[in-house]
């Protein structure tokens, strides 16, 4: 399977598509999402083009998980969060719809089941929890 | 939170529980998961303490994750998988049960579903599969 430089996420990293950024370093980028299965879902994603799992280089996926551990942990502050579930999909029969590497970090609460996939959510309240998110991180 | 190094996993390292290997290296440690939610899912973890992705260091996830990569790539093969599904599970809101960091690696077929969380497996058949797994590794 090839990358194609044409994803949403490519996109978003050259500046082609906005997003509501959380956080960036030298190689990797985090952003919201637009479709949250709960408060404060975010993405985390290599800067490098890599299509998932199967072909992510250890370098690219070592520094996508640093920045996962720094976000798990802000959200967990940020969103009073008591737990976080992460997930990762690879090809479409894995659950992948966007080609290019992401994982998924979701701040789960007592009792709070996830919402359904792919609801766009309300970007008022996405913008927010990405504020508040960002703020965290300080 | 702290590491109770009683955990079934912590077990498992320390060899006083059985469990289908399927890979080992320095630093990580994957079998199969007992409670399969698809054929050959099976699980990375550290051989070093930690709870879970909020408390895991930047070596422990790395080391994760080149497995992950090994085995889903694996899988693929072993399973004829047409993609992977990656989870992980942070504190109990979060869908964690067993806390000593696991990765899970669930191998997915076009147009079947995952099935449900908690179910026990044939152990026959987790076994044939964990020995595919292995035997795709080489």
């Amino acid at each position: 399977m090839s990358y194609d430089t044409d994803n949403i996420f490519a996109k978003i990293l050259r500046g082609e598509i906005p997003s509501f950024k959380v956080y960036e370093d030298d190689e990797t980028f985090a952003f919201m999402d637009i479709m949250p299965r709960s408060p404060g879902h975010c993405l985390v994603i290599p800067k490098t083009p890599c299509r998932n799992i199967l072909d992510a280089s250890p370098e690219q996926l070592a520094a996508c998980m640093r920045t996962v551990n720094t976000l798990a942990n802000g959200a967990m502050k940020a969103f009073g969060a008591d737990g976080i579930t992460l997930q990762q999909f690879s090809e479409a029969a894995g659950g992948q719809e966007v080609f290019h590497l992401h994982f998924h970090i979701l701040p789960r609460h007592e009792g709070q089941r996830m919402g359904p996939a792919g609801v766009m959510g309300d970007m008022a309240e996405i913008k927010a929890n990405g504020e508040k998110l960002t703020a965290a991180l300080h």
